[in-house]
This record gives structure tokens, sequence and C-alpha cells, in this order.
């Protein structure tokens, strides 16, 4: 099972890999990370002394609403028959410690942990038992929401488009299987959400499946597969934290945006 | 004012720009069409000697719903006080002549003209009154809609997201203004749908400012501004046309999906 960090060093960007406590640069085999990679040398000082960013940046985070049970119960909104996908934009994306900028007037902003499913080949049309065949891990999410703006229309886009609200990292975790893996939210020292992909209405395989049918994936597009109960705000000052068992912990500070 | 076409020839991927009658190569001036060009060679056989592709890969594709009243009317709904959004994947964009694939089980798929906003610059927080100075041209979109999927469920992602159902092209018109500009949507001989941009709810000035505010738009990047009234199915053996007046005609078949 390896980590897969995407990190600045003295300019540079470049993938490392984090196996056995141990941080080494990833010596690509192909293009890019996704065609495959070798441990190369042991960058010193560890994560210590490099700048974590995203993990990768997607073509597209494709979302699923309404996919616990517990916070479908919440929203007072009867459980799907099917997912119900929507996405959010690559200009979303931040990395561990960037700031989430609340925009000017939008009202009351969430945090919304999540465990995200990076694709690691072309996807399209994949039978769902073949669904992790095409993963090549599993990464934190925090799917930030301007819930005033979600109330007042029908549609996702606006209310979790906005630039900085998809916070992802710290890392891609290999190896794993999506199986009754814990995953929380905490703003600050206090744990506001806490559930397992145990209870997901679809499970990860499904979720490729269904998603695979509509729109092909790229290497690197991810999947957030949605939140468990326990939404609420964050303001400014605040630090919300994503955690995913094997994982890992994003943490972000939460900025009023200038 | 130019016609920018990116086209295949012998293997290779090019820019192509048509001005007076005359195509020619596009020389980039940077590092890409963005970053500007000059005319270079002269295309031998035109248009007529080169495959035609979408004229941008997008990195997404915001739409605009309900955004001319006629087809608010028609769909039975409010005009909505602001612009609604929504966001089409890259993964469905396809150029002129491209086949319009229709999936298995989806019932009934539309056919939606509209005029395409083609994004030149980095655009952040852009106000209206500087909204085209980020703006290199206009195209033609059709933002193709499984209808029956559209009325299931409350997000627009799945019926509009499909692979094959955003077609753009055939060109990036430059030196356009906005102003009541004819847009039709035809099928094999039938002329289905016709307005003009000056019916929009929403002008194109305003759409870039209130998208802009959400998310940054990348050049490329496009805005769909929205479908006039006279929507209706497309099947398998028809020929769907956008027409938008000073930028052309994109044209593709519809097949279904093996």
């Amino acid at each position: 099972m390896d980590h897969i960090y995407r990190v600045n060093k003295q300019s540079e960007t470049f993938y490392a890999i984090e196996r056995g406590g141990e941080l080494r640069r990833a010596v690509l085999t192909g293009d890019d990370i996704f065609a495959g990679y070798t441990q190369g040398a042991v960058i010193p000082g560890g994560l210590q002394a490099v700048k974590v960013l995203a993990p990768v940046l997607p073509s597209k985070i494709v979302c699923v609403g309404r996919n616990y049970k517990d916070h479908a119960l919440e929203t007072g909104k009867a459980l799907p028959a099917e997912p119900l996908i929507f996405i959010k934009p690559r200009t979303a994306v931040v990395g561990p410690g960037d700031a989430i900028r609340l925009p000017p007037g939008v009202g009351r902003v969430d945090h919304e942990a999540e465990v995200g499913v990076v694709i690691g080949r072309r996807a399209h049309r994949v039978p769902r038992a073949k669904a992790w065949d095409y993963i090549l891990g599993l990464t934190c999410v925090n799917d930030v929401t301007a819930r005033d703006l979600q109330k007042k229309e029908s549609q996702f886009t606006r209310c979790k488009g906005f630039d900085t609200f998809a916070p992802i990292g710290p890392c891609i975790a290999t190896g794993l299987t999506g199986d009754s893996r814990a995953v929380e939210g905490w703003v600050n020292a206090e744990r506001r959400q806490s559930s397992t992909t145990g209870h997901l209405v679809f499970p990860i395989d499904q979720l490729v499946e269904f998603v695979t049918f509509v729109m092909t994936l790229e290497p690197g597009d991810i999947i957030a597969t949605g939140t468990p109960a326990g939404i609420g705000p964050i303001v400014a000052g605040d630090t919300v934290t994503i955690k995913v068992e094997g994982v890992g912990e994003l943490t972000n500070p939460v900025q009023e945006e200038k």
C-alpha cells in the first residue's frame, strides 16, 4: 500500500511515494503517474521538507448527492433510487493547507467530508465487477457547499462550484478496498461527521459502473462519494479537517475572500 | 472578423484561419491559439481538404438553463431571477460531422440549439462592462439532452453529460457582438428552433459576470447561453444542424450507440 503525494520543493513539482514510513521520489515508468512508477531517491526530511499539493488536477470531479442514509434523512429528502450526480469543476480544486475562501454575500457555507475515488485508467461503461481495476486509489475530499444558495435553486453547480470549494488530498492511498472505511469531518477541535463507507447507499464499485455508463472518466478524475450526517457551517478563522481511514487528513483554513 | 478552425490533415492537427474567403494556417504567436496568431500559408483546397474538429477542448462547458423567455414558457417553468448554471464535461464534446450517440435505455433525447461563448483569457470576477475583453469569439453548441432522464431527477448532470452530448463548432467567429444574433435548430430539412440572442433573459456580458463571480473560466472554456423554444426529439438516422448567424452551421448525424 502506497501513499502517492504530489509535492513542490524549490520550485519543482513532482510525485513522491510514501511506503513503509519513508518518502521517495516517484520515478515515472511512462508519461504520467497513471502509467506507473517505481521508487526513486529518498527525500531527506520527508513530508516536512516539501509542500504537499492536491494529488491530482482532475478534468472533472463527479459528486454523488445523498449517498449516506443518515445525511439524506437530515436534509429531509427521500433516498434516491439511483445515484444523483453533479460536477465540481477543476477550478474549485485546492490542496492541503490552502485556504477555503468564502465569497462575499453567499451566506452560509458548509463542510462535507467525503471519500474520493481517484480514477487510474480511462473508464467507459465499466461493469461493477471490474470497477476496482480502474481505480488508482482513495483520497479525502471536502465538498464545500454554499448552503443558502443550494436551497435557492435546483442545480448544485453554483453552490458547489466556487473556486477553492474542492479541497482534495493529502495523497492517493493505493491498495485499499471500499469496505467500512471510516470518514470524519472535523471543524477546529470538534468532530462533526463520523461514519464509514459501509453506510453508503451506493457503494464505490456501483458508482463507477453508474457514472461510466454516462460519461467517460479520465485518469485523475475523481468520484466524490457523498457525505454522511453532521454537515454544518464553517466561518472565517475555522480549520476544517477531513479524515479517511487509511488515507490521512486533509486540513484547510477558512478565510473571507478579499 | 476571423473564423478560427481547428483541423486535421494527414494526421496533423492545427488551427486555420478563414478570412476574406481564404483559409490559411494560423501561425501561433505564443503557446496556444489564445495567445494570438497571424496568417500563414494558404491551405490548398480550403475546408474541403481538411477534417474540421471541435474548435476547442474546453476544461468545462458552463450551460445556462431557461435563458430564452419562450423556452422557459414551453417547459412550464417560471423565468429564473438569476442565471441557472450547470456543467457539461469535456468528455461530452464532439466536432462537426461526429455522431451524436444515443445511449441504450435512456428514452427521448432532444436537440438544443445554442450560441456558445468561447473564453479567450483567464477570467475571474469580470465585471459586465469588461466581459467582451475576455471573449475570443462565438460558436454553435448543441446542448443534447436526455429529456426523460431530465424529468426524473433534479440535477441536469446525467441527462446532459453523456459522451457525444456536446457537439461544438464548426469554428470560433471573432469580432461579433451578442446583439440580436440569429440562432436556429434544424432536424433534417425542418427548422424547429428560430430565435435571436436579443431574446436572451440574461445577455452574454451579464452571463460572463455571473459565471466568473462563481468560478474562474480558463481559455477555451465555453458558456452555452441557453436554448430558445422548439426543442424536440432526435432519433437515429436524423441529421441535426445548429446555425448561428455570423458563425456558420454545426451538423451532426444521430446514431444508436452500439
